[in-house]
């Protein structure tokens, strides 16, 4: 698994400044890279670090820049390059072959023919599983589950019955996908299950992070749209609509039928409640609750910024105060209003 | 799996109008329903979809509502009727029958006569499992614990040594129940851990969602009461002790030793300091943290709105400095006092 | 499992008050132990317990407090002290032995002589598991994982190929380490993939919580010092570093590249952004959005105080127009010293 420069430059339609015969061997950072390795400089920010870096190569934009450095890689993109390079080094990560014999699988399920399923794999009547597949060890594959061509699914991730996964996706261990969406109907005695009744329906080549959970719909189905990336620890309810290449980060939630657009970028722990809608390429900050529909593109955030403790708790005490802050400006107001005309 | 709508409304006990030999194949939404489809309008606020839907039939709550559609059943709570009609379309989810071969069963466990085990479940010893249950595959049950009648175990889920499951509890997959509580004592060195020798003690009807976490207590159990409902993700500390019929939204996390009464209903994403008492009836909206125990039912919330990023980051500025405003209005207040009363 | 009070003040190295031959069974509270347990009194606010508890005996600090019961340990610290009897009264949690049959190893992985494996659990080639290690039922080691010695893994965790663990580490079950960091180049097709060439590193004597995932590094490795304790559902994305003995509560999370400094206290729900860097002895308080570096020790915390609803919708309100009120407080100040000076 070792390229020359010039192989590399071929792969990411860029043009070779040094020795084209260079051998490169993986990827490394500007800061601690070797001589056998190629990184990249995406932020002009960071070009101090071109003249000191140990890495043999550095992928960069412009023929100014690769001055800095004995080997480079000009390229449109650098940080698209090192992404497109990054599936050339990948190592064997796994090595069980065909169908394991502890697996058990119901004789009415459809493997295709090279699919990979790993040891102790479950898999229920009426699953598909097409060409190509490779299924973690410990997975659990319900009833009625389709699992389009070339997935990958990593160890001891549970699919419920009926959910059906697109082409191309990723999904990591500890996924949950299908569980019951959080419906009861409130009686004085106690809550009465609403049975969830749909399923989800994912997209194509969508990547869904470590225990991330996404519920079946109570009626209609939960969607996740193609090109959507997902990170770990996200919870989606029930019929929540997500649009094609939106990426949501680590530990963000989104509440039950709430539609959301595409190509937007929800970061880490935000909260979105339910039945909103949410607009195409809409950006927001970490941490923030969402609760209103956000009809216009753009960034949107809420929270307070950080502050030592003790200068905290008075900006808390302070805050809870803030109504009566605003009357006594009003009342100011008025009185120096009257102060100047009388004056 | 069909009925006439007249079989339904003696389920609900409700009324027929329109045709009660029309025949019913399953839920639908007033939107989208099919001419095979009942669904329910509970919210008078949507009551203009009833003209335009394409459901076969509706519940609704009085004769007038019923008006606007050919095929209603008129019943008190359409929701609550709409939650009972949901427990007959449930389709079969899972083929697997009896003990299946492939499970690794202590021989000094208990396993009632009509149980499910699916493939792959790990029981360990002097585990009790009563009448009726169904354990999901990949299942593991640890040593002395108890599981009630009726409980529907979905895959992948785990019960730590002695934990206690009441009758009639739905479990989801990837449920960690009665791992270690987070006990440390500190010293110069590190920390020191304490070990958890309580145990979890679930009620009856309880349900619990995917990848939610329970842990056992450090000295005494932690409690969770009857008919307690808990969505995905959710994090419950050691020793916390959880009223009946409280339901908690997805992401929420509970510390340590925190009492909380019944009835309550947490929102998504709340978090709730340790050692604190919760009353009954007291709801909790998103993404709030409790900091201070709360005597008294009502509804509660921290946090501040959604701004559009730009004017936020200059809201935040300000808030920084809150303090120093409330002490400019103090100053203003005199100065302005001085000069009304010298005027 | 049962000691003399004269054995445990040993352990401890205490002093005993009272009967050196009273047997003690177990661990109890002060307000609900039995005569055959001991507890501890830590916090003096609780001293008044002491008068009343039925606990047989109370580590307690000094001679003073060992005055309000009959038998007693005196030591330096009660809680640290308590700590340590904690390890003498654990139950046997699990009864499998050896390396059950169940379990699917490859023959070139390596596992140390006495080491229990319990059923189900998949081993892919190239890992190592080292003296005196106990792994659940259902785990899934991956290729190239090593394990060191005394290490207690829980059931059904997921650890990817290469990642490396130190010895006497716990893992609860459903953790996930090793799975892919969160890492895309933007175009405008979608997002293209940047494979997550890193592994993941842990020192020796963590604890990690149920659920918690721990992803692998983009090109270099995601590390966590000695004796560091996280809690459950925490999430730490790639390239993360954490300094020895940091420990971090439930459902907090760290994104990519933060480094985190040695002694730190990060509490439930912390959401820290990625690329900071974090001094040793930061404490961050419960729900905090960490969007700056830290550079100086101390405690740190955003968000608002709890209201109850309706005042809070009031507040938030003003809140969102503090700019202004800062204005108004402005032009005020402007007119009040007019006045005073022209007065």
């Amino acid at each position: 698994m070792d390229y020359t420069l010039a192989q590399l430059a071929k792969k990411v339609e860029g043009r070779v400044k040094g020795d084209p015969d260079l051998r490169v061997e993986g990827l490394g950072t500007l800061e601690s890279g070797t001589p056998n390795q190629i990184g990249f400089l995406a932020n002009p920010k960071y070009q101090s670090q071109l003249a000191s870096t140990t890495l043999g190569a550095v992928l960069v934009k412009d023929d100014e820049l690769s001055l800095a450095v004995e080997n480079a890689i000009i390229v449109k993109n650098p940080y698209l390059a090192f992404a497109a390079l990054s599936h050339l080094f990948v190592p064997t990560f796994q090595q069980w072959e065909g169908v394991n014999v502890s697996c058990v699988i119901s004789k009415d399920a459809t493997i295709a023919e090279n699919v990979i399923i790993a040891p102790n794999v479950v898999i229920d009547a009426d699953a598909v599983i097409e060409d190509g597949c490779v299924i973690g060890a410990g997975c659990v594959i319900g009833r009625g589950v389709r699992i389009g061509s070339k997935c990958h699914i990593y160890p001891n991730v549970t699919l419920y019955h009926d959910v059906s996964i697109g082409a191309d996706c990723i999904i990591h261990s500890g996924v949950v996908i299908g569980a019951d969406g959080f419906g009861f109907a409130p009686t004085k005695k106690g809550w009465e299950k609403i049975n969830q009744l749909g399923s989800v329906e994912i997209g194509n080549r969508v990547e869904i992070g470590a225990n991330t959970t996404i519920d079946r719909g109570a009626i209609e189905n939960t969607k996740i749209g193609d090109g959507v990336k997902i990170d770990n620890q996200v919870q989606i309810a029930h019929n929540v609509v997500i649009g094609d290449n939106t990426a949501i980060a680590g530990c963000a939630a989104i509440a039950g039928s709430t539609k959301i657009g595409s190509f937007c970028t929800i970061a880490g722990g935000v909260g979105i409640v339910g039945h909103l809608k949410i607009a195409d390429c809409v950006h927001i900050t970490a941490m923030s609750l969402v609760s209103k529909s956000i009809l216009k593109e753009g960034s949107y955030s809420s929270g307070t910024g950080l502050e030592p403790t003790d200068k905290w708790r008075r900006s808390a005490a302070r805050l809870r105060r803030i109504d009566d802050m605003a009357k006594q400006i009003s009342k100011l107001e008025q009185q120096v209003n009257k102060l100047l005309t009388e004056g």
